[in-house]
């Protein structure tokens, strides 16, 4: 990203998080033939074995180098695949494994630009049936590139008698995050950890991050959609990992004289800005990547971004709403 | 579809209108293998070949039989695929050709079930650079596959006082229309003719369809997305054709005492529903099959269906916001 005003267009933010190439581009031949798909166990007669995720080669070798004989993963060279052991047929006997497979890689010190930012906070992955399959430390996800997932708030002020539009709240990321430290974000979002659902995830993050109270903010919470996207993150030169992502959006809408204040320290401050100062911090490639998604998503919903505004409106619309090839929630 | 109540999910009716199998499912292979690709002129410097639709087995047949030394199409039959001829290298010269195509089709009387909805009016599809490549009478569209857009505008009347919550005006189609007669509808809705613009129509239609002034609906309209889809409609036993569509989406917040009423004859009847009447009707397959995923979009958007609501709430987001492989507007 650089920092050059009006050097991004809104399809390029959208192609900085959806940037795996779809079936039809000639490039997904290359990640077909290189990386290994992660596959739920076989010979279940209740599920069929299904594609979970997709693991790079760097990681396949290693999880091959400390765990080919411990009855975890079984790994196809010829098929590129990586499958779950049949062994681990519960839900509990996998999160175990899994467990100790992510504990492992951290304790050893594999992989750390990824598992620096360990959480200790489990992300889901889901069965065809929509049932919890397995759980993954969350830093460690990247690893397996399953689906994760999140929440997002947009808090916008509404157009008054008295203002210049609609106005959004803005916040600044702490410079002591781990992962995109002071970049823009979105006003309030979190991970969905289990096992807690995505509304009350979303009630208690605008609590930590924002410092609004549930009745306040029960009494505005709208949901109103849900952006996917399919994300290669390049932690490192040697380390490019698949991170489909899906992201509930809810809209706020925040009283004139109520001002959002950090509390968990993972925000640095709050703006409250119109229209056409986001769009220029988004241009200028300001934004936490998959934070500038939501609010173009919000500029789409809001008929603050027609058809006729933006050339690239229907390829901006359908890449922000993926559909992965997994099962998912 | 069954006019047995409460006998449709929401997925079911998704999965009636967006039924073109995806790259990563089986069937997908079957279409690769029967279909023939729709290809623009080959050898021009400015502008790459590129897939434009798709063209079943039934049509390329008659085609190669009325067209094959006609100057018009090159034939592949190894390789599947139909492309413009190189020597229609202007805009003019193709929309000739190609109105010459669908006007000697109907004449001869092929194709009846899709050609009898002759429109005289045209249809656009584009090229890589969103430039208009070629036109082709709106109802010979789906001979050939190409992606074809429109506008659906939904009219609610939001949730006051004296009424019990958000209710939305619900037209029957007349049961004289060509396509889906006697079904229920979006509030308004209308293919994108050239060479007018997408608000433009939705302006347009409204008063055609609605009899709203163009005063009240500038007021009162928002863009608010676009929905995407691709139907395969079987129009008879041996006439199963591809379909890719875009609709454009406008939400119109009408007053209390504004009653939409039919002019052009298009409209059997408007009704007043709240949610719960909506549902009732959808489950039991009584929508025109796009015009309900305008209203699951509508419910998505209005924190009316959110994703702890509705199993199927990711499926059903993403597939109605389908990227196609083909340029488009």
């Amino acid at each position: 990203m650089t920092s050059d005003p009006a050097q991004l267009s809104l399809l390029d933010l959208v192609k900085a998080t959806d940037n795996v190439p779809y079936p039809e581009d000639p490039e997904h031949l290359e990640i077909k033939s290189s990386a290994y798909r992660f596959l739920s166990h076989a010979e279940d007669l209740a599920l069929p074995q299904v594609d979970l995720g997709l693991i790079v080669p760097a990681v396949a070798k290693v999880l091959k180098d400390l765990f080919a004989d411990a009855g975890i993963f079984v790994f196809d060279e010829a098929k590129l695949t990586v499958s779950i052991s049949k062994s681990l047929d519960t839900f509990d006997k996998r999160n175990e494994a899994i467990a100790k497979v992510a504990r492992t890689l951290k304790d050893q010190g594999y992989f750390k630009p990824v598992l620096d930012g360990w959480r200790n906070e489990l992300y889901v992955v889901f069965n065809p049936s929509k049932v919890p399959y397995l759980l993954v430390e969350r830093a460690a996800s990247p690893l397996f590139g399953v689906i994760t997932y999140g929440v997002h708030i947009t808090g916008y002020v509404p157009a008054s008698p008295t203002s210049s539009g609609m106005r959004l709240w803005v916040p600044r990321r702490s410079y002591q995050k781990p992962t995109f430290p002071g970049m823009l974000d979105n006003t309030v979002a979190g991970g969905l950890g289990y096992p807690y659902g995505i509304y009350d995830t979303a009630i208690k993050e605008c609590g930590e991050e924002a410092g609004l109270e549930e009745d306040y903010v029960k009494q505005r919470l709208t949901s109103v959609g849900v952006i996917t996207y399919w994300y290669r993150h390049k932690y490192s030169d040697d380390l490019n990992l698949f991170q489909p992502e899906c992201e509930y959006i809810y809209d706020l809408k925040i009283d004139e004289d109520t001002v959002p204040h950090p509390v968990d320290g993972e925000v640095a401050e709050f703006n409250l800005w119109n229209r056409e100062q986001l769009d220029k911090e988004l241009k200028a490639g300001n934004f936490k990547p998959n934070s500038a998604l939501v609010f173009i998503d919000f500029f789409v919903r809001h008929g603050l971004l027609g058809p006729e505004d933006e050339p690239d409106y229907l390829n901006i619309v359908s890449r922000t709403h993926r559909r992965f090839p997994y099962p998912a929630r």
